[in-house]
């Protein structure tokens, strides 16, 4: 590993003083002054990081809107050692986007058309404030999509998607936003512009396109991604499926996949989130049932019925007390209103909920969803599950009310108390809404310093100055001290009495 | 970028003596001393690496059998300086496990063990050494396989499939290497283990998983790796399909794709292709076509019957002459015997041949074929198609004489021009042989030196002294300046001159 990699000193924890309005003189004369910010009334919209509860005040905004006015900008924050955040829709869940108030926030907004469009190979060149949902908007009369489908699709921004590497309900048979892009171009924090992967299938030397996807806007700022577009299905229909038994929910899952089929979705909701559900938007779920499934089935007609029997079968080994299936496109859709409005659906039986983001192998999934309701008992709070079953990635609900003193802080150790036991179950701290602010100390569980010294010499090779997203995805060894170093490896703990948070 | 990305002098540059007694004395201080080769008729067996004519003798050979003595040589490597190449079967196409004769080759072969079978979750758990083919037939009576199919997969083993990030006929359907592995434990160069990816879904921090796989040995020795393993389909058909004329053959594989069809195998043939396996093996191709496509279709007897179908229908709008599907697993064997045979089939009409591999976008497929042709009569030599149609992937074979003077320049020089025809229509220089020594020529006619000096900063993140496979894969920014730095951006060349090679 490089000497910068042992540098554990982020650039925004040194000391250093920044002259704002040098800085906006400087900024103003490489772009035009109506795209620099820095009044308090126009910083104030940038301040919260979407759906996260982080909140900070940027130091200045920009909004450049070619690729040489973000080289020019970058050039300028690398030469005068100033952090830069950039951020795209602000939907972003785990704090991510969430502005430095020593630093540049690099909007993206601009950056929203759709440049190409080529059906022979099918691919989209499209800029990173375009947003999901519009790419499959765009090309719908051609018969094509965009397949990613983060559940914020109507909003979010693609580029977010990559830095996140955003994922969705239909990522278990389509993949995850990593395997749906093919070609990036990017600007690095020294303003040098990169073309990384290709049109081509596979491109030679390492390969950056996947390093950078995922990577929280800590490498480099996104400004040009080249997407994957599949055909439309001829044909999806969804099987609600219900059990009288988390487990045998949860082991219904693990057959499913166990017996060959690839379903387009295969999300679960347990008794509590069915309830909550139901009461809002009567999806015609069985409220009594202790699990449902939602297993979606997609492809041409023939293979849709084969699918549907053979899931059918499955479940009915699996224990199934009710299965029904969808008859025509209006029922599969009430059937997946329910799943889509879970969330909101529990705003109404809670002033507040924690979306906790986990992954565990398919095979643990009814142990951890019973260790779950153990801890809830615990930590005497309510916790819903909604989640991509299929992806064993978890999304407990954790409801509380923040005006309670001391339910923000107990919600915050459950949620630890959740992490730990994906982490014990070989599982990982997150799914598909990344690290952020809000599980960099769960990082110090998941890795042990040598591979945190591999991350850091990582982003050195890219931002030795550390001035890209500071203090976000990846942890300074000297934080993890201070958190206490509970790595977990393989699921055994280095100290047993660090078992439960 | 770090500084020491900008030193551009690899390890093995640099004036150095090693001596060899005391090295040996070192090694044998950690290894059993029947594990470290050094005499020339045991060093003899590593010389040449696999099909690919290049040769070198090793300064020393070590066996090690455990990841513990595998940090033990690369400690004492690392110690002395000495450049270490990493080798699995030694099947490589393009030089990659070439050895140095300053160097320490590093044989992975006593780690042929398959450790973990897990059906729940359908991993495997291998050590490097273990063949491709060896993991599908340990999980064959489980009805499990795993997908990735170089045409070496008899004696190629998973290691180098990681190094390289091998693909082949099936990866049109199931992704490349990369794609279906979910965890490696590498050893770095200072001797230093590393987990890297998860056996859950997408792990937190950069994707070093995904960094490490293709790196050709650069950056890391791989000690073990979790494959994916996928149900065997329950039926595959392929369908025998004749044009007489190229670019027919090459607009129907795009209209397939184009038609949402995911064929499980989609390869072409052409007329000098035809012709000599033909005579080979006798798998009924027609060898008066222009070209002949193999598609496969694997799936549920319903989906293949369907999907058949309506490859029918397409290829019967493109022009297609002749039409056959295998009526059995009989015939099936048949069609593809002949795909098989098609490399050493061509060693009986031509004392040598070169397999070129390059790639380019799916559109391009026609002319692209038809340029090849041109090339052919401009060098005045023969040139034969066999090739992963589906994916873009061409593998053009030369024929030549080694012993008529200057054919294997002329080769050569052809080769380097069919490379320059991929970059011009948007493909890249390799698609599954990787760069090795054979390409690293060709890699400064891919990158632009802001992105090579990217890979070099990676490259020092990892392995900042370069003593890990020093001179493959990546040039240095010198070597590309010697070479003429013919860079081609989007089609483009900087010089008109270098239109042609």
């Amino acid at each position: 590993m490089s000497q910068a990699a042992l540098d554990d000193t982020p650039a925004h924890d040194r000391p250093q003083t920044i002259d704002k309005p040098a800085l906006i003189d400087k900024l103003t004369a490489v772009l035009p002054a109506e795209l620099v910010l820095s009044t308090e009334e126009d910083l104030k919209p940038f301040e919260c990081d979407g759906l996260s509860a982080y909140r900070q005040l940027p130091m200045i905004v920009v909004l450049p809107s070619t690729i040489e006015q973000v080289q020019a900008v970058l050039r300028v924050c690398h030469d005068n050692q100033v952090p830069v955040v950039a951020r795209g829709a602000g939907t972003g869940l785990s704090g991510g986007a969430l502005p430095l108030d020593n630093g540049v926030l690099l909007s993206l907004a601009k950056f929203n058309q759709i440049l190409d469009i080529d059906t022979a190979n099918r691919r989209a060149t499209v800029q990173p404030g375009v947003r999901n949902l519009a790419i499959s908007e765009a090309v719908d009369h051609l018969g094509l999509y965009y397949a990613p489908d983060p559940s914020s699709q109507i909003a979010c921004s693609i580029g977010g998607n990559v830095a996140e590497n955003s994922g969705g309900v239909h990522c278990l048979k389509y993949g995850l936003t990593t395997h749906n892009i093919v070609k990036l171009e990017i600007v690095t924090i020294e303003g040098e512009r990169l073309t990384i992967g290709s049109d081509a299938l596979d491109t030679p030397g390492y390969d950056l396109l996947a390093l950078m996807t995922g990577s929280e806007g800590l490498l480099g700022v996104i400004v040009e991604i080249v997407v994957k577009l599949l055909p439309k299905p001829e044909l999806a229909r969804v099987a609600m499926v219900a059990f009288d038994d988390v487990r045998a929910a949860g082991d219904a899952v693990a057959a499913i996949i166990k017996a060959g089929i690839v379903p387009a979705g295969l999300e679960m909701l347990d008794n509590p989130a069915i309830a909550a559900t139901e009461a809002f938007v009567h999806a015609g779920y069985p409220t009594e049932a202790a699990a449902i499934l939602l297993c979606e089935i997609d492809g041409t007609e023939a293979e849709v019925e084969e699918d549907i029997d053979r899931v059918r079968a499955v479940v009915e080994r699996s224990g199934a007390t009710d299965i029904r299936i969808s008859k025509d496109a209006t029922e599969r859709a009430l059937f997946w209103a329910g799943r889509k409005a879970a969330f909101p659906a529990m705003g109404r039986i809670s002033p507040d909920y924690y979306c906790m983001d986990g992954t565990i192998p398919r095979k643990a999934l009814a142990d951890v969803l019973i260790g779950i309701g153990e801890l809830s008992e615990q930590y005497g709070q309510r916790v819903a599950n909604v989640f991509h079953a299929g992806d064993g990635n978890l999304h407990p609900l954790i409801l509380y009310d923040a005006n309670v003193e001391g339910e923000l802080e107990a919600t915050e150790a459950f949620g630890g108390a959740i992490c730990q036991l994906c982490l014990e179950h070989g599982g990982t701290i997150t799914g598909e809404h990344g690290v952020g602010v809000e599980k960099i100390d769960q990082m110090c569980v998941q890795f042990p310093p040598a591979e945190l010294t591999q991350f850091h010499a990582v982003k050195s090779a890219f931002d030795p100055g550390g001035l890209l997203n500071p203090g976000k995805a990846v942890p300074t060894l000297h934080r993890c001290a201070e958190f206490g170093a509970m790595h977990v490896h393989q699921g055994q703990l280095p100290h047993p009495e660090l078992e439960r948070l």
